[in-house]
């Protein structure tokens, strides 16, 4: 199935957003033309919002600056963070489709070792439509691809799996690192494709990276929320990770699966480390409290739906991160903001018997 | 780190055995010469004991027959399987070395996608030595491998790891399926060589393989029990999953590794399939309890060695799948027979606290 990922495809067509968020021209759309031009792009553009983006001819397209989210959303706007990519986010809630596609203007098609241009919109839709199996572990890796199965000893009451709700995919040439792990190694560049797709087991967090990633929104989407990052807050580069322990815990609790591996996209340039630094370093010391906090999480019986999940971890947040730093008090009730922004935008999506008497 | 693994290397030479469970002449060892010949040998003859096994010239081993096992266990015999490759684990039990390595005799040198002959051992050997990290995904798998490290988001308490008990390798051409798919995929052949170790997340099992397959046999040595399988019993190809699902929670319990993944062997000959859903169908059909019982196994926290932890699984065992069928009665005393040899084989192993007053 995996096997023709790289063969140009507008499957989907209808029910795929492409999620850019940007400071910038879009020139990186030139190289994507072949994969990307069927679908619709929406652009979350961040920062000056007098600035003009440029989107190469060809793309339909619509684009949103600061000013048009403080417009949709009212005072409800401070959930979306501001000169940090976390602000994508805004573009999760005002699609209309089934499926996002969230992509860094700093990532390129990468080469499979053929040399062959990797299409990673078709790979992640693939991802996506086939499903995850969360609770054993395949020692083949994905067993629907085609040419794998489930092994020996695999439960047969598992082989059906569970619905994809995320499609994590990795960077070939500059890999994701923190500061620090950029700054002992400079150079190192990822030249490894691992040519396998894998679901990350129930129980299990990840570092989720928001560069190259897909989702289903029906299944997902009000967890997807990137939280608060850079202008005014004391922390960047964490909107994705939060995120990521978010819907795993979620996804764990609804019996969604998430995916990582297949597609690489080609990550061009390394950001500056010692920027990175300054943004992460709060992070870094908190993600030794925030992890265990997340590995414990149990949400109760009755939170079926994405909201209800979102809304108990909210309260779960502000219960137990608080002490950590005063600034998850402001994210807890962001996290409720952004439920509640999500569900105005999306009022087919409201679940009918929220906590607390919400709407 | 794992880029020299298909370089010949002698590593751990006196401290490694390689146990091979076989009932013909050993000529896929030619093969192998490169790599397997600085090592010690045990190979442990199933079936009639009164025929020669032939070994290649050269290699230096010891060879056990049924009379053999008989003779140096007397009446804790019943606990090692004959007409079945799980008798391989008596290899285990009378090696005085700290690594096992043990592979199929129908497992032949695969190549890596360059066409270099992939030495196993040494990328066993690798996995062994190198740590893993259980407590959280890395997105780009093995993060101690050369031109890897963890990414982003990857807590830095974690990044020491923990001790590697165990490195499951994997099988190009022929994969290892159960029966039912063999039957409905007869002509599938595993082609996809994914270059990636990784380790098994804590809380997540797995079908663990016996062809190829590596352990730290002072880490887990006395949970690497394959059971009772084959000759007298209900039940046979079950004898590896066993183990994988005792030594999983084990390692769990214990905060030790499990790897999977490279390296790769060459496996040559599908059994029939036929035979195997014969000796399978009961276990088809009790790992549907046998599985959900591992999954919510809890060790008590005064299980502070590996025999300890097995005697407890054993206990466990016998209370809670005796009702699946009489055979885990059988089964759960044979375990504890197994501990018993395997104390007697291994005075300095024996635990000062058994116990139950054992020995």
């Amino acid at each position: 199935m995996a096997d023709s990922a790289s063969s140009p495809t507008s499957l989907l067509k209808d029910e795929l957003d492409i999620v850019i968020p940007t400071i910038r021209n879009l020139d990186f759309l030139e190289m994507w033309r072949p994969f990307f031009q069927p679908y619709h792009l929406i652009i979350v553009q961040d920062g000056d919002p007098s600035k003009v983006i440029k989107v190469p001819e060809g793309f339909d397209y619509e684009l949103y600056n600061r000013n048009d989210i403080n417009r949709i959303l009212g005072p409800r706007a401070n959930c979306i963070s501001f000169k940090d990519s976390a602000c994508r986010c805004f573009g999760y809630m005002v699609s209309k489709k089934k499926y996002i596609f969230t992509i860094d203007d700093d990532c390129f098609v990468a080469s499979d070792p053929s040399g062959k241009p990797i299409n990673a919109l078709a790979q992640h839709i693939k991802n996506l439509l086939c499903p995850s199996t969360p609770f054993f572990f395949n020692t083949l890796y994905d067993p629907y691809r085609d040419g794998a199965d489930f092994v020996r000893g695999y439960p047969f009451s598992l082989r059906e799996g569970v619905p994809t709700a995320v499609s994590h995919g990795l960077w070939l040439n500059i890999p994701d690192y923190d500061a620090p792990t950029q700054l002992v190694k400079p150079l190192e560049r990822n030249t490894r494709f691992v040519d396998a797709v894998l679901t990350i087991p129930k129980g299990t967090l990840f570092p989720m990276c928001g560069m190259n990633l897909a989702f289903d929104r029906d299944l997902i989407g009000p967890a997807m929320y990137f939280g608060l990052m850079g202008d005014g807050q004391p922390i960047g580069r964490y909107d994705d990770m939060w995120a990521g322990w978010c819907i795993k815990v979620i996804c764990d609790h609804l019996g969604l699966g998430v995916k990582t591996g297949l597609p690489y996209i080609y990550h061009s340039k390394a950001s500056n480390p010692f920027v990175n630094l300054r943004k992460e370093y709060k992070g870094i010391f908190w993600q030794e409290d925030i992890i265990p906090f997340f590995q414990q999480v149990v949400l109760p019986k009755d939170c079926t739906t994405v909201q209800k999940c979102y809304f108990e971890l909210a309260k779960q947040v502000k219960d137990k991160l608080s002490k950590v730093d005063p600034y998850f008090d402001k994210l807890a009730d962001a996290m409720v903001t952004w439920i509640e922004a999500w569900d105005d935008l999306n009022p087919a999506g409201v679940s009918t018997n929220m906590p607390n008497g919400k709407p």
